[in-house]
């Protein structure tokens, strides 16, 4: 049942705050996990500043090399929110009202709540195809494989679950972890081989603290579950022989 | 005293661990706060897997465009750890024992615990100059303007203190922020008044839930104290006006 297709994409986060070090980025994490459940693979993250030309150029470059690109940040109502308009640039497309957005803005405000700060919310790329926000109303919208969504974390992941109909994936990446008391350095040169020896699968080094002693986790990555437990077999082996445990994590 | 000067950087996480989503980066926090207080603007941050060529390629990238390159992840004993190879051939440069970096491991360790997979870490660029680890003693490095990093934490951390002295910033970017009990659209037509009253200072405007309570943070920045202070004068006259409360954040 293999579709035997790799598929990949881009995230872009758009925002001083994240380059400023004054909001720590989460929105990676919560994307990622959910491309990679639908067999996309992450090729690559940007951040970016708030200026015009630097987010033209950076989807423009983007949107080219790889088969999505979702950005994150600059779609609310402020001065700084130049997402929309900066999307609108790069497809050469006019930057106006979105007959629908409004529509669905001007039922969930109050009579009278929908002033002119909101409507620069429904401000988009002509024919953009809108992405639901069942939190708080003002969509995010997509236009061919560049997918606009908001920078606050819980609105965004409560605007995924609609996407998932929209993205065609791949096989889904598949991941093995064995977690050890152990140190890298211990292991480094059976790891080599091992992954010598499996050279279409992806295997990671990860050294971690947990209640205070030492360990490594060995992540195992591929579309193909066999090959990860090939993999597995052979450092399961090397383990053994070096009487290294295996530890919950 | 102003040496109206600007310093910019990029920061480039190297590892698949971000990539798929298995591990949380911090490190752009921590590096991007360290060199705002020296000064240093981070421009752009990037993400990228293990791969040579693509840390080749973009490390070639960065260091054209900034005045500093700083890369977190990859230099340690495993064969994922390849970001000092990389850095070698970027800069033409040979891959080799680093004949400082092997005293400093050999004392570090018991005797016979300097394996061969320890050893790895002490393989550099030529010439390269050392970023003492005052945390688990192998060294980071650096060649020209790029600055190279470990990927754990704690580590990094405890290794940007020895690098002050050797990155030069420029005015240190000063920062002001005014947390509102508002909501964004409410703010937004007389916050882009003041940005368009002050062009040279950056506004951003970033929305929170606190104690259940909406508000929204405005956050000046720039690197002359008069421009902020006229700026939040701006702010507070309109807040006024509007009758909104600031609230402590």
């Amino acid at each position: 049942m293999s579709k035997n297709k790799k598929v990949n994409a881009a995230i872009l986060i758009i925002g001083n705050e994240i380059l400023s070090g004054r909001t720590q980025d989460t929105n990676t994490t919560t994307i990622a996990v959910w491309l990679n459940s639908i067999g996309v693979k992450v090729n690559e993250v940007r951040v970016i500043p708030d200026i015009e030309n630097t987010i033209i150029e950076t989807v423009n470059h983007l949107r080219k090399v790889n088969d999505y690109v979702f950005t994150t940040g600059g779609i609310g109502p402020t001065h700084d929110d130049i997402t929309a308009q900066s999307i609108s640039k790069a497809f050469n497309l006019k930057y106006e009202i979105h007959k629908e957005a409004f529509k669905i803005l001007e039922s969930y405000y109050k009579p009278g709540e929908f002033n002119e700060g909101r409507q620069k919310m429904v401000w988009m790329p002509e024919n953009a195809n809108l992405i639901l926000n069942p939190t708080s109303g003002a969509p995010g919208f997509n236009v061919e494989n560049v997918f606009c969504l908001p920078g606050v974390p819980s609105i965004l992941k409560s605007m995924l679950g609609e996407l998932k109909n929209r993205i065609v994936g791949g096989d889904p990446i598949l991941s093995h972890t064995i977690s050890l008391r152990t140190v890298e350095s211990e292991i480094a040169n059976s790891l080599t081989n091992v992954q010598e020896d499996n050279k279409d699968v992806e295997i990671g080094s990860y050294p971690f603290f947990q209640a205070g002693k030492l360990g490594v986790s060995i992540v195992i990555r591929s579309e193909d579950q066999l090959k990860i437990d090939k993999c597995s077999l052979e450092i399961l082996k090397f383990i053994n022989q070096k009487k290294i445990s295996i530890v919950d994590k």
